[in-house]
C-alpha cells in the first residue's frame, strides 16, 4: 500500500476532485469521530469475525441494501422518514444472519458508557442505535456453529481505535472468500480507502469484500477496480503470469468438489448465497439523513465497478453511510450551478450546517461527494484483496499471483 | 457498429455467458414481441422526442429508480406487491415531466386496438398499461414549449416495428446531451444492444442516454463501457487525439457561457438536473414480476460502469425490464447450486414456465441473466454515443474525435 498519487488521477476524480489525495492512512478512520475494531477468530473450529465502525459522538446515517439475500438489523429504522437521526455504531460481521446477535454486544458496550439515544433522563437510559449486516462464512473454519456471538461485537468494540485500520482477513473479513460464480476463488476481506476533502474533512469506505462474483478479471488478473486507485497507492502491481492465471482459475474449492460440477452451459459451480459484501461509507461532512441515504445508495456504483458479477440475487450488498457532521460541508463541484439565481421558494439548508452558496450548489457538492464515496469503495474492495492472507480454502491475490507483485 | 465478437468476450461475460453472441440486429428487438418507434422532432423550436418500447401481446414488467431527479409514471404500478402483471408498452421521451403526456397517445394506440389491462367483457374495456419515465431536453431546440404531447407517443407507437431499432439522434435521444458535470460535453442519443441465449430467446436494452456525467473518460477519450464490448462489436475503435480532446474538454456549450464559469475548487459548471438516463432491458424469457423488478435493479450496474458518475441527484436515472415470456427459461449458470439436494418445503418454479432443475438453480440463471443485462446496457450506452451525430449546441463523438475512429 503505497502514499497518495501525485501525478495521474484515478478515474472519475479528475474532472469532479481534481488535487484531492487519500487521508494519512487511507482508511476509514481519517474521517474525524470514526473509530473502527476487529474481532478475528481464525483458529478451528472459527473462521469468522466481528467488525465494529464506531461513531461515539453519534453520527447521522443511512443505509442502502442492493443485493438480492441481505441479513440485516435496524435498516428500516436508517429510512429517512423515521425518527432516529443518531447511530453510534455500525456492525459488519460473519456468521450470516446467526451473526446479527453480534450487535447485542456492541449495545452493551455503548450502554454500559451511557451511549445511545435518550430516552428519559437517568444516566442509564439509552439505546444504543447499532444497525448491523452479516455475510455468509458458515462453516469455513470446520463448524457451522462457530459463529460471532454478542462477545464478538463487545470485543470489537471495546478494541476500536481510531488508527489506521487493519485490512485483509481481519474481523468481518476473516472468512471472506471471492470469485466462486467465476471459478477464480481468492480470499476476501476487509479493505479501506480515503480521501481528504477541503476543508479538512474526510470521506472514507471500509468494506468487508465477500462477494459471489470476483474483484479480479479471470481473463486478465487485474483488478476491476484499478482504474479508480491513485497511480501510487499501490506499489508495483501488474498482470499476473498466465501459468498462475490458469491455475487459480482450475482450482476446486476444498469441500466443494461433489458441489455439482460443471452446468450444461460451462458455467462453474458457486452460485450459492454464501456471499454479501458489506461496508460502510463515513464523512465528517455534516449531511442530513436524506443526503447519507443518497450517499449510501450512490455508493453503490463502486461496487458495481470493483465487482463483477455484483448486487445477484445470493448477495446481500448492503452499505451503510455515516455522517460524523464535526467538519465544515465541502464545497464540491460548482458553486452554484443555477448561476447565482436562487430558486424561488426553495429551502434553505438545514440549521447549524456550513452553509454552500443555493440548495442547488449544496446538491452539487452531493453529486460529487457521492461519486467520490463509490470511488473510495472501489479502491477500498481491491485494498481488500491485496491485504488479504491464504484461509478459508482460498489462496490470497498475493500468494496465488507473485508475479502480479513487482516490489 | 460490428457484427457479434468471435475471438475475446466482452468483460463479465467469459465465465458466465461464455459462447453467446449478441442477436441478428444487436438492438432490442431481437426479443421476440418487442417493438420499437421513435418520433423525432429535431427542426427548431424543437429538439426532442419520444420512442416506445412496445408488447403488444404483453410482457411482465419491473422498473427501478435511482437517480435523484425522476420523471415517471406507471411506476408504482410495477412494484410486485401491486395487481397489475402485464405492461403493453414503455415509453421514453424527452420533454421532462412534462413530456410523460406522450405517454396518453400511447395508451390511445392500443386503446384503438383493443390492446390492455381487460376492465370489462366489451371490446374497447381495457386499460392499456404504458410505464414512462422522461430525460431533460427541455428548450434545447429553442422553445422550451417545444415539447412532446400525446400525438408524439401516438406517432412513434405506429411506426413501431420489430426491425433493427434507429439509433443515435433520434425518438427519446434527439436533445439528448452528455458530460456536462465533467467538462466534456458531447451528443447523447438512442443506444441498443443485444444477447442471443441458450434456448433461442434473447435479452436486449436500449437506453436514452442523457447523463450528467460522461460516457467517456475525459482523460483518454475512451468509452468506459469499451471493455464490455465484444471485441469486434465496434470496428476500429481507438484513442482519439490529444488535441481533438483539448478542444472538446475546452469547449463551452453555447447558452451556458453564463452559468457560473469555474467552481472554486476547479470544477465544471453543469451540475443542473438537466440530465438523466432512461431504458429498458427486455428478454422473452419468462420471468416472475419479482424477477423482472430484480432485472431492472441489477441492470443499473451497467450504467454504474459506462457513465461516471452515474446516478447522481441531478439524474433521474430509471430503467424497465420486461419479459415477454415467449421462449423458455434460458439455463445459465450451474444448474443446481445446491449440488442436487432441494431445500425442504422449497416453492416450485411458477406454473407455466419451462423449469429449471430446482428453485436454486433458476435463481442462479436470474442472477447470470441480470449481470448479462447489466452488460447490454453498458454496450448500449456506448452505442448511443456512437450513432449520434452533432446537434442540441454539442458535437457528437464522431465528430469530436475523427482520429479515434481508424475505419
Amino acid at each position: 500500500m503505497g502514499r497518495p498519487g501525485e501525478r495521474r488521477s484515478p478515474r472519475g476524480l479528475a474532472p469532479l476532485g481534481a488535487g484531492l489525495r487519500p487521508g494519512p492512512t487511507n482508511t476509514i478512520t481519517d474521517v474525524e469521530g470514526i473509530e473502527v475494531g476487529h474481532r478475528t477468530a481464525d483458529a478451528p473450529p472459527y473462521c469468522t469475525g466481528t467488525t465494529v465502525v464506531l461513531a461515539r459522538r453519534g453520527a447521522v446515517g443511512g443505509a442502502a441494501v442492493r443485493g438480492g439475500a441481505p441479513a440485516t438489523r435496524e435498516t428500516d429504522l436508517l429510512c429517512p422518514q423515521r425518527l432516529v437521526d443518531q447511530v453510534h455504531a455500525v456492525v459488519l460481521t460473519g456468521g450470516s444472519a446467526y451473526g446479527l446477535d453480534s450487535a447485542g454486544g456492541v449495545m452493551r458496550y455503548l450502554e454500559e458508557r451511557s451511549i445511545g439515544w435518550r430516552v428519559g433522563t437517568g444516566r442509564e437510559e439509552v439505546v444504543p442505535i447499532v444497525p448491523a449486516a452479516a455475510l455468509f462464512d458458515l462453516g469455513r473454519g470446520g463448524s457451522f456453529a462457530a459463529r460471532p456471538d454478542p462477545g464478538f461485537g463487545y470485543g470489537a468494540a471495546a478494541g476500536a481505535t481510531s488508527g489506521a485500520v487493519q485490512l485483509g482477513s481481519v474481523g468481518a473479513g476473516t472468512g471472506a472468500l471471492t470469485g466462486a460464480a467465476v471459478g477464480l476463488r481468492l480470499k476476501g476481506g476487509v479493505g479501506s480507502a480515503s480521501l481528504a476533502l477541503p476543508g479538512g474533512g474526510h470521506l472514507g469506505a471500509l468494506v468487508a469484500v465477500n462477494a459471489v462474483g470476483s474483484a479480479v478479471d479471470p481473463e486478465s488478473g487485474r483488478f476491476y477496480g484499478e482504474p479508480w486507485l491513485f497511480e501510487d497507492e499501490v506499489q508495483g502491481l501488474g498482470a499476473p503470469a498466465e501459468h498462475e492465471l490458469a491455475a487459480a482459475r482450475s482450482a476446486v474449492p476444498p469441500g466443494r468438489a461433489g458441489a455439482g460440477g460443471k452446468g450444461p452451459e460451462g458455467a462453474p459451480p458457486g452460485w450459492r448465497a454464501e456471499s454479501t459484501v458489506i461496508g460502510v461509507v463515513a464523512t465528517d461532512a455534516p449531511l442530513t439523513k436524506v443526503e447519507a441515504s443518497r450517499l449510501a445508495s450512490v455508493a453503490h456504483d463502486g461496487l458495481a465497478r470493483a465487482v463483477v458479477p455484483a448486487h445477484t440475487i445470493f448477495d446481500g450488498d448492503t452499505l451503510f453511510a455515516l455522517a460524523t457532521a464535526s467538519k465544515p460541508f465541502p464545497l464540491l463541484g460548482a458553486p452554484d450551478p443555477l448561476g447565482g439565481a436562487e430558486p424561488p421558494g426553495a429551502p434553505g439548508p438545514p440549521t447549524g450546517v456550513a452553509t454552500p452558496a443555493s440548495p442547488a450548489a449544496r446538491a452539487a457538492s452531493l453529486a460529487v461527494l457521492s461519486e467520490l464515496a463509490a470511488g473510495c469503495v472501489a479502491r477500498a474492495v481491491v485494498h481488500a484483496l491485496l491485504a488479504a492472507t491464504p484461509g478459508a480454502g482460498a489462496p490470497s491475490y498475493r500468494s496465488a499471483f507473485p508475479s502480479a507483485q513487482r516490489t
